[in-house]
């Protein structure tokens, strides 16, 4: 037996042969405990949910909470779908599933609640099968609008003991893909304080060390390092458990900002940082491009957008109020699991 | 001497050698125009002018208008770049710009009125050169919220008359080339009521005749046919006569729907469109990937977001309403030239 070196390939474990009901039942499964917990905060909203079919093959169920107590938004979706092939611009990361059919199965949720000083937050988990590749991708992100260095570290330390449980590299090296992934080149800012991101987890590190086949792995594994060899069931307890980390690492930090009273300066200043969440979106969101490119349910697809937005020609923050400590200190990447009070 | 057939490779005129300068010249001047006709339509709004350079080369004068009479706001910039090599984007149609540097200059207008009833209008001229090739591009486009026969058939017959006195093909072409290229797939829906678009225009009408090297244009011929060969100035001659057709084919139908009322049920659906020019310039516009991808000033870019915005999930009219009319009859092609009182 050999160490696997850079010029060899690992050859990732088969999935199961029950792996798409296991993985669609699990999404589901997220999806249901996730709207219960929401529904349990908020107190009042309720979500409904449409049931759809896709033409070419599969579906979901969309849930959509409207005009909660909390959330002036949210939406759920589960989702299955199948297919001839996969799109172009995820072929173009794994040829190997080129002329291969293909089944996707994932949960996404957006968060879009009215008080100002509750951050918006994004959650997805996706899982993917293509002739020979399979893989697991998502992660969770939060985005203030009012920073508080306590929840973000209260959000980060959620998600480090989760991934710590599966292995010591795991945080930092897909926290670190967060802030990159959700990084609006255009205005030269994040997103909003990151969280975990991750995508192409084979279970075999290979996209990461082996020939740059893979030129955004390849390029990412220089900066932080390949990620561990696991087996399919090792990934798939890894993203159950990072699912069951959402409601811990978001609800409390909910529950404490809903006390604050907010006005129309706060509000205006949510409308227009929802811009941003729509420029994301549209410009740079690698699951609405997929949904859009294989023909997915548009409505579904962008739900993810907010209910009310504005721009702003030229806009920019007074120094020294809470709006310019925003961009100061929380758009840009920041070790948020080791903060501490000054 | 021979008549240009499908296999033979019709030569473009040259620019003059101070095609640059009259063009930089006349888009400001464009722009100049533009800025006091609807400065004197709107009564009371002023438009605010930013000079801005681009450190790679070049800059440009985007100027706004907020909270006028009738526009709640509106952008005409005036941008002139250049640079090492044009973006992956556009070299993919024209290749023969490839390793050599480009010199790219155009107004783009985006209008966004406070009264429902008067529609959104866009309008954008440039030209390129790089290397061996150089060409002109632009159109305007109308996007009503409420629609109107009599105004989409003023729009409409405003520009053909501008086409006519170039070539007849001219506004049939460009006509139907509009309808396709702002036309949002993801919702089967056309931006608006159209107008003019085109690109390409190097005036040998080779893209569209020649070997399908540009499948683009090598499909949009078989539809409509190859626009006829023309001299730099001749085509300089008609985009300057295009851009003169703006005033007059919009602002008599901002003029009269102005005089209607409107409330809360009127300002929802307009906000709730404007989500779709969202849509449509963050997914599809080639102008805005232009701007984001050769680092241009994202402000001046993202100008034409308009001010407020909403979503709302399945959203859908009521049957029989003047919302459900705009769904049905003005957001499909349709000869509105043609058109006559029913």
């Amino acid at each position: 037996m050999t160490v696997a070196s850079a010029s060899e390939t690992i050859t990732p474990t088969k999935p199961p042969a029950d792996s798409q009901p296991r993985i669609s039942q699990f999404m589901k499964s997220i999806q249901d405990e996730i709207c219960q917990g929401l529904e349990d905060l908020d107190g009042t909203g309720k979500f409904r949910e449409d049931a759809w079919e896709r033409e070419e093959g599969g579906g979901g169920r969309s849930r959509v909470m409207r005009d909660g107590r909390i959330f002036e938004q949210g939406g759920v979706n589960f989702s299955e779908v199948w297919g001839k092939e996969l799109p172009p611009s995820i072929l173009k990361q794994r040829p190997e599933a080129e002329g291969h059919g293909f089944y996707a199965t994932g949960t996404s949720m957006v968060l879009h609640p009215l008080n100002p000083y509750i951050p918006t937050v994004h959650l997805n988990y996706r899982y993917f099968e293509a002739g020979p590749v399979w893989w697991f991708g998502g992660g969770i992100d939060l985005t203030p609008y009012y920073g508080f260095g306590e929840d973000a570290a209260h959000f980060h330390r959620t998600l480090k003991e989760v991934c710590d449980r599966h292995h010591p590299d795991y945080y930092p090296t897909f926290k670190s893909w967060c802030d990159e992934y959700f990084y609006l080149k255009h205005r030269q800012e994040t997103r909003g304080i990151g969280g975990i991101f991750f995508d192409y987890q084979d279970g075999t590190g290979e996209l990461y060390r082996g020939p740059q086949r893979d030129r955004e792995a390849a390029a990412y594994s220089q900066k932080v390092g390949a990620p561990p060899q696991k087996t399919w069931e090792e990934l798939f307890a890894f993203v159950r458990d990072c699912a069951g980390g959402f409601l811990p690492a978001y609800v409390p930090i909910a529950e404490k900002r809903q006390k604050m009273g907010w006005g129309d300066r706060e509000r205006d200043f949510q409308l227009y940082r929802r811009g941003r969440y729509v420029e994301f979106n549209l410009v740079y969101d690698r699951g609405t491009i997929f949904g859009l490119q294989t023909n997915g349910r548009t409505e579904s697809i962008l739900m993810s957008l907010p209910p009310m937005v504005r721009w702003e020609y030229c806009y920019s923050p007074e120094p020294e109020t809470p709006e310019d400590n925003l961009y100061k200190t929380f758009l840009k990447p920041q070790e948020w699991a080791n903060w501490t009070e000054e």
